[in-house]
């Protein structure tokens, strides 16, 4: 099943550029075609294309909005981006097919990369909302300095999962249902001391992910699956 | 922190070919210095090189074994493998860092593959093992056929996840602590419908994933996730 992602108003959906194109170029549809449209802001229609162009393509809806199934949980992901940026980019990919609403990347002392493309992102996570049949596109953020992203949460509860010695909470006792909250994942060398410190002075508590030592990428995921299967 | 797989006899631990040409070659270790040794079976070891070549390398033991914290609960995961089989091999990698104690692969009616090279499964599980400072190496069984799985299952409790309509018990709801369990993950095109009855027919309970599509090996590490928060 082909799913596109439009803006609607007034009964007329408007695909994006880059779906018009594959609308018209990669699948050949033509006018008088159904098909299924997500609006990214959690609702899916049918339509029936009235106009196909590979710039623009327009459908007029014949059926909905139908609402995604709301999660009993919010969860914002906020990683330090790996050295191989392609176990970031599976992990934002297998995230999305189990669910989170935003994704925040930081910039670490640690951090052994500073640079992300936000398009190219972009393009994963809508391309994995699609093959998972959602119809909410997570927001995923550009690079934030760690101390901007610390101090600008507005999530219930604030988690910082680090390797340090300290008082942490198991992830398995975390009750996410009906709340925000917030998990924030280091990078390959782990968060500095400092950092550390810092989150625990804005009141964010050490997390626990576990006995084993997880990958950066693993322990993203890791805190997504944990979010879905509590709550 | 490296670490080598060998094997232990009397205080003498044999590195295997493939460690020992890591040892010696990429490494460029030399007798006297020291190591740390897993025997994949669960026990840590510390060791002094004795005998360094790129063909064998030897250490005396100087401390072990230390037994790896048991988990509460023993998975066996049977998937089948994907069309793309880098998806199945970054799956294993994250499954064995998460935890599971046995891997099958399982040809399936829809399985677009029905090759798997052993061999370069092995060294990725082996190397995911060590990377998460692990001292026990899963199992991993060559490619069975669907009916073969079933029929030689030993496991406490048996799930097949599907995508028919049917009773269904929610993986959250699963106890898998003290037990041995077995999850059957289908191929891109899921299972055939006469697979589920065969499977139902052998008490395989029929497994819900959630809301969401996942993907095969998304679901494959789903459920691992799943064992390791729910036990």
């Amino acid at each position: 099943m082909n799913i596109f992602i439009a803006s609607i108003e007034d009964k007329v959906a408007v695909l994006t550029s880059e779906e018009s194109w594959h609308c018209a170029k990669v699948l050949r549809k033509k006018a008088g075609e159904e098909i299924n449209i997500i609006d990214g802001k959690g609702n899916f229609y049918r339509g029936i294309l009235t106009s196909v162009s590979e710039k623009k393509c327009i459908a007029g809806i014949t059926s909905g909005p139908e609402a995604q199934k709301k999660r009993g949980y919010q969860l914002h992901l906020a990683i330090a981006p790996t050295k191989q940026i392609d176990r970031i980019e599976w992990m934002i990919e297998k995230a999305i097919e189990i669910g989170v609403d935003e994704i925040s990347f930081i910039q670490c002392k640690n951090s052994e990369r500073v640079v992300i493309k936000p398009e190219r992102i972009r393009k994963i996570v809508e391309s994995a909302v699609k093959q998972s049949l959602q119809a909410y596109i997570p927001k995923v953020n550009e690079l934030l300095p760690f101390k901007q992203l610390i101090e600008t949460s507005k999530c219930d509860q604030n988690f910082i999962a680090h390797c340090f010695e300290s008082e942490k909470q198991s992830v398995k006792k975390i009750n996410f249902k009906g709340k925000s909250t917030l998990i924030l994942i280091g990078p390959e060398g782990d968060f500095a001391l400092e950092e550390v410190e810092y989150a625990s002075k804005n009141k964010f508590n050490s997390l626990d992910l576990g006995d084993n030592r997880l990958r950066t990428e693993t322990a993203g995921l890791y805190v997504c699956l944990a979010a879905s299967i509590l709550s």
